[in-house]
């Protein structure tokens, strides 16, 4: 095998090739895909995941980027390319191929055994499978190896560089914050309504708006696409081909939030620099700082006044009944209306990252095995009422209402807040950097931000960990501050009380 | 390594789920790829069809379908299974790996040459792509190996035991038989005029209309779906998730027609016995013979008067101001006219053949290196004016109007005549076996006849070549009397004409 760096490339290539096609396998699982292939589908997958394996562990591969590894004659993002790929390779072949079978064997049985609970409305149900998954997890944690801490180990697979001993005191401080705004904001004196109750928006006037909100935004529809799904994701073939789905609900405008919100992640995936296709650098750092481009979108601008300002009367316009005497000022406080409520997915941006810390504290306590299984229902409702000042009603509606541990994703729910905290800085940033942004939004005017992301976010791709992007882009590392001054001086105005 | 029937299964299953991918990437990239995907799809798909040529020539492999062939422990099926895969392994390791190569790049030039001969209307700016492309499928058929005869080594490929031997009489009796009867299908008193010309259907009432047809003929829309692309083409992912699409025009109804060709592919597809899923056997044993169902649905059923017996009350209904006044005489002569012409895809059923006995005669011609190509347009045209008595008046309409040779297909064209003759055969058969058929299908009763090809075509799969099939079903091979019966009745009648 001759060692050179375009015997590297190519293997590089071949591995995103393959990835892009178990992308679209996914996508097409999702949104076209006809009933009964569901089973041959999960055949063809599984094929397609093992062969990706295969070619990732080879012995070969490994000895190609040990030789780069001491290379100093390559480019700093070629020397990249090979550092991203060898932290993925290292993991993969960290775990022995029987153990990989067992998760996967516990990811469907898991899957079925929450499914049957909700149904039931108990979480007994689930728990067999669930302390199955919990054991098998922690074995792939000592397989990866650890501090002490094995969930470092799981959290390293979505958040790499980011450990418990740096993410607690930033969420636990982000708790102990938001409880309090949270009552301040229940004790105001003004208080917004159920707004959208009663009122019907027509599915297809939904769908334009979106593609319009796609194309305002700069997301390229020559290069990717919207369609429909049960759940809105986005998947990323290649940065030429991204795709994105909604999903239109006749009684809510969410999926217009929905849209931007994936639209977000699209213009991460299409503003990938093109020396970085089919290379390990096409990819963000992790999910977090991914996650903080749909937030960031769906958030601190879908949400914001300033973007209403110019759409409002579109919106209108496209909703004539249903807005039908409604002003601005109303349809904005209703879109940000703060509710302490069960259910995460619903939550309002105030309340969102205390479903988040609940979630965190408890499976690092599971990681742990600190807590015994039986007690995580009570566990989670004593932290609801401490939280939120909620009960849960019955397990669906608490404890079961997410699939991620069902699927085995311990390490997962803690990027959808670093989401939100870096969404809040690095739109600091660009409100710093550009300075008419919010006139400009007010006007319509969305490309100048997508611009400014492209150059100093996405552009980057996966040349350095999040937290370093991070700090390079806003001039400072994983911060809450951004963020509580942001929900503070918005919601303070929205609710007419000092914050 | 093991050398059991299940390893040589797991190894029979990876390849066909590999297919299953092609297919899919494929079908994707003629119906929601967006444009600027194009490129890096090319990339996914070459490297997912080396993934498959290189666990295809697997020496391993090789030696698990030896131990089979000599083990007479295994069942009818499973033999046929390793069969089958050895046949197709055999001939996928003759070809060194620099052809492979250099067809690839002659298929992405003769693509290009072939278009720009197009719009430049100009046979000579495609004709060295041809030239290389003849001489690489020439070395092509030496490295197969062949009696000889290098065209019967190309054939293989689409048309697996068929022979020039066997072939060239069939189709020179067709020809020799078709074209007196064109002649006088001209000749008769009975005219048919341009029925289509003006009108306009509604491309929403189409559409449903095809829908409606596919439910009807029995093709499992909860195993398959209908979408629109350019060009209609069906694409079989797993009998489980079979693929169609269609293409509507405002100005015909050809979408119909395409949806019942399509539909025919379809039902094969979806026909495969259960436990040949993920094998070799989930095949049709030739072009020829899936072509055979295609043409069935087509034209035996869709444009025979039974048919629209039951069909065109609901057809008037779906396009009430387009077919104002008409009746069912009118519209099914109307689907029937027959016109010599100058395009093989717009030909009717009459004249369809003499454009593939005309292909054929040529390419055989092309491949036995005796005919200089720069006289490929002149003996294309003096065909045209022998054949069918007209003469293209330019090469786009004449020798550059398919892209079959551009791609490299030499041995493909003779599979649609084949899947004509063996229509007509086993239709024939259909209606001995069935004796109510034609009154059945007066009443929209499709599925007897659906019901009977999965019986006796569908579910065998693979387990025979495809002219032992056709003798099994039909009670002889491969003959032209059963069409040139089914022509002389049919179109005497419509044409007032005793042929």
């Amino acid at each position: 095998m001759e060692k050179t760096f375009d015997t590297l490339l190519a293997r590089m290539q071949e591995l995103r090739d393959l990835g892009g096609l178990i992308g679209l396998a996914t996508w097409d699982q999702e949104t076209y895909l006809p009933p009964k292939g569901a089973e041959s589908r999960a055949h063809q997958l599984s094929t397609l995941q093992g062969i990706h394996h295969e070619r990732l562990v080879d012995p070969r591969l490994g000895e190609l980027l040990a030789w780069a590894a001491d290379n100093k004659s390559l480019t700093a993002d070629q020397r990249a390319m090979a550092r991203v790929l060898t932290q993925e390779r290292d993991r993969a072949v960290k775990v022995p191929k029987a153990l990989v079978q067992a998760l996967a064997e516990a990811q469907s049985r898991g899957l079925g055994a929450w499914r049957e609970a909700r149904k039931q409305n108990r979480f007994a149900v689930f728990q067999p499978a669930l302390e199955r998954m919990l054991a098998l997890r922690r074995e792939q944690a000592d397989a990866y190896g650890h501090d002490g801490e094995r969930y470092n180990a799981l959290l390293e697979g979505y958040e790499p560089g980011m450990r418990v001993a740096r993410l607690t005191p930033v969420l636990s401080a982000l708790r102990d914050n938001l409880i309090p705004l949270v009552a301040a904001i229940q004790a105001a004196p003004r208080k917004v309504g159920d707004f959208f109750q009663g009122r019907r928006f027509d599915p297809e006037a939904q769908w334009r708006f979106t593609l319009r909100l796609l194309g305002d935004m700069g997301f390229d529809l020559e290069a990717g696409r919207q369609d429909k799904s049960i759940h809105p994701f986005s998947s990323g073939q290649h940065p030429t081909d991204v795709r994105l789905t909604t999903n239109i609900e006749e009684g809510s405008l969410t999926a217009l939030l929905s849209t931007l919100h994936e639209g977000g992640h699209g213009l991460y995936e299409q503003g990938f620099s093109a020396a970085h296709y089919r290379t390990p650098l096409a990819n963000a750092p992790s999910m977090g700082l991914h996650e903080s481009q749909s937030r960031l979108w769906e958030n601190l601008v879908g949400r914001s006044r300033a973007f209403w300002t110019h759409y409002f009367p579109a919106l209108r316009e496209a909703f004539p009944e249903a807005l039908a005497g409604v002003d601005l000022d109303t349809f904005h406080a209703a879109l940000n209306r703060v509710t302490p409520s069960f259910i995460r997915v619903e939550a309002d941006e105030v309340t969102y990252n205390l479903h988040i810390v609940l979630r965190y504290e408890l499976e690092l306590l599971l990681i742990r095995d600190e807590l015994p299984l039986g007690e995580l229902p009570s566990a989670w409702n004593e932290r609801m009422r401490r939280f939120l000042g909620v009960t849960p009603p019955d397990d669906t509606q608490g404890v079961l209402q997410d699939i991620h541990w069902a699927w085995g994703e311990f390490g997962y729910f803690p990027t959808y807040s670093l989401g939100n905290l870096y969404a809040a800085s690095i739109y600091r940033a660009a409100q710093r950097a550009l300075p008419n942004l919010e006139e400009g939004l007010a006007r319509g005017e969305l490309r100048p931000l997508r611009d400014w992301l492209r150059t100093h976010v996405h552009s980057e791709g996966y040349r350095q960990p999040a937290e370093e992007l991070v700090r390079k882009v806003t001039g400072q590392g994983l911060t809450d501050a951004d963020f509580l001054a942001y929900l503070k001086s918005k919601f303070g105005a929205l609710y007419g009380v000092a914050l």
